[in-house]
């Protein structure tokens, strides 16, 4: 019997297969990666013969793989489940600031195609930017693949307004139709979400956060934000304007212009331009030469103005992340951003700062580390807010598991080498 | 037929009350007080037969209470419904630190009974106090009444280790072993809570977060801390450890020495007892004669050393308040405790101190107010504590529904006057 007329009949014969098993399960393998089925069921609380129902169904539909696990007790193989990663794509995009990313990536992220564009100081952002972007990395789909598109996953810097229009002051766009252009280009639903909190999902899905429910990302950069993982979910707060610790004040009285209008910003004394800024501020350079680089080779050479900028930043970082550990109880903080690249030069700082002034009993178990994602972090969140919406939108969880797509190769259970452009 | 006999015969013939409806009526009720049927229905999700059985169940049992409302649209009367607040009772208790509160309270938090104990400075706190305090507010109630005791619920300070043993350093308690003698003494089942939670769980409930799914409260009294409601429920940190704001410095150098053992704290510089200690230290006074009150009293008299550390309190306030209203951006910030004794002469200092640090987008909706809710706020917190558990717990909600207690005096579905002790 053909595989589609196959999985018909074996819904219409267990029809008592519910979409909420289905998404239980996923969930759990989204983020356990592999699992055995008493690990399936104890942690899910199904019961077995549901499980096992559901466990078949997503396997007939290629959207389960059978992995073999070995037992910590016995050392022997046991039966495991884990997500066929080809079973779906997502679009994921980037939209960092002076430079758009666009990415197309499998179910559990990993990057199988990428583009990648400079915006350059001062160009204009414009939609049509991101929809050419898309075109690209999508463009040497078959049918087939293109089918196996499910979402397309945002990660924005700034504000976006109810209609879905990106504003963001620091890169000097305004109002940019965002939603309205995806929305007219592509058939895929689009989901956005802050660049902060991208980058505390991926770091908890694929990362450094990864079985962790209370984490902190720093992103240090052309601005400076905090991503909150609390609970297991990413702290918003009321108008969705949590995490804005770049425009605390760590230094008071400091005279450092943020681009906010106010002064003594931790933006404005650690991110990336500004400390570019305070180098060439010092040193008389004309600071359009310069680059963040520079100043962190000259550091690294030992240049006394250069590191005096360094501690300067890593200073005011320790004290503002001695503040948030205060405050949230995190197990992990991360840092990531430019700022990882001078990882040498200010990890010794901010760390000799956050023992400085954080209270020993809050820093017991606490880890402050550099985040190992890269330059992809915000492509990887990307695609975990898509795969997340996927869980909870049931025409989506149809799409993935839809019967008609076990035609395609991928879906044979076993993940094949894809003949994609890779960069 | 008797009440009773009445009510285990509805409950046989519509054995399809599922627990989790009448949970989600009374979880909504404790809410938002006084809903039509169509209310509930809508809010809930239960289908309208559901939700009318569940309604008639908790009528006949005496948990709800018919009322009236009168409509927005057609200014007619129509039926609503709302919770008994005398179908139980708990038990409340404040460890506030130099003295203990305790009392009876209805469903609702209205403090039926209290009785207060003062520890006095450096004298020992031993469990029993406690087991007294509870004997001393039921020792009048008759059985029927004790009957209604559902759950105690405890405001505690410091920190509860695994064993439920309290330890405080600032008020000089170790392991004080408080879960096992309650539970030895009582019969009913404990709930405890840091005291930071409680307070913002009754300003949730009954005070000026009411309806809000975001607010910060400041406590400011023998130490500081800050309880944080994050989209409806409490943040607590991977340990439970968060809203350590009073242990943050915001006076870079600033000499004042915590209790903790380090300098600059906020608690060093704005807790009640530090403002005694900074106006004598200045004026040459004896700090043991002086009260909060007493230099409080002095700058309004214009005394311009009190008004100077009033200043500083209230700038360091300020500052804590701009970097959690930027990290939270929280709907309200309530202040409480021993500051809000200072609320005319504080309260415009730290606003200012709010605005000269916040970039004005953050404070776009965020209001700063006094806690209303008084001494008892504590109190009103561990009745929301003991009610929420009530809610979770099928044996706890049994109880709270049982028709056995439907012969006694209050469930006659109408609230009554009560013999009780008031104070």
């Amino acid at each position: 019997m053909p595989t589609a007329e196959r999985m018909a009949s074996r819904r219409k014969r267990s029809p008592k297969i519910a979409n909420q098993w289905l998404r239980q399960i996923l969930r759990l393998l989204y983020r356990r990666r592999s699992l055995s089925r008493i690990g399936i069921v104890e942690t899910t609380g199904l019961n077995a013969a549901s499980a096992s129902h559901a466990l078949r169904y997503l396997l007939d539909c290629g959207v389960l793989l059978r992995s073999a696990d070995r037992c910590r007790l016995t050392g022997r193989h046991r039966e495991a489940f884990t997500v066929n990663a080809e079973a779906g794509h997502f679009v994921a995009l980037d939209l960092e600031g002076d430079r758009l990313r666009f990415g197309l990536t499998n179910l559990l992220g990993d990057i199988r195609c990428r583009w990648e564009e400079c915006l350059g100081l001062g160009q204009p952002f414009a939609a049509e930017k991101v929809v050419e972007g898309i075109g690209r990395v999508t463009r040497d789909l078959d049918p087939t693949q293109l089918g196996r598109v499910l979402a397309v996953g945002v990660s924005y810097p700034g504000l976006l307004d109810a209609e879905g229009r990106l504003s963001a002051v620091n890169l000097g766009w305004t109002k940019v139709p965002l939603l309205a252009a995806l929305k007219q280009a592509f058939p895929w639903p689009v989901f956005l979400e802050r660049d902060k909190e991208t980058c505390i999902h991926a770091e908890n899905w694929l990362g450094a956060a990864h079985d962790c429910r209370n984490a902190l990302f720093l992103i240090a950069e052309g601005g400076i934000g905090m991503g909150i993982l609390e609970g297991g979910e990413h702290l918003l707060g009321a108008r969705g304007f949590s995490g804005e610790i770049g425009h605390c004040k760590f230094i008071p009285g400091a005279e450092d212009l943020c681009n906010c209008g106010q002064k003594g910003c931790l933006e404005a004394i650690a991110s990336s331009p500004n400390i570019v800024r305070q180098y060439a501020e010092r040193t008389g350079a004309a600071s359009a030469e310069l680059r963040f680089v520079d100043v962190l080779e000259r550091a690294r050479g030992g240049d006394a103005i250069a590191l005096a900028v360094f501690e300067r930043a890593g200073r005011a970082i320790g004290s503002a992340l001695s503040t948030a550990i205060s405050l949230f109880d995190p197990e992990i903080v991360i840092l990531g951003g430019d700022l990882i690249l001078a990882e040498d030069i200010v990890l010794p700082i901010i760390w000799d700062q956050i023992r400085l002034l954080t209270r020993p009993r809050s820093l017991e178990v606490v880890q402050v580390v550099v985040s190992r994602l890269g330059l992809d972090i915000r492509l990887k969140g990307a695609a975990s807010l898509a795969f997340r919406n996927v869980l909870e939108a049931p025409e989506l969880m149809q799409r993935l598991c839809a019967p008609a797509r076990d035609a395609a190769p991928a879906l044979d259970r076993r993940p094949r080498p894809r003949a994609m452009k890779e960069r």
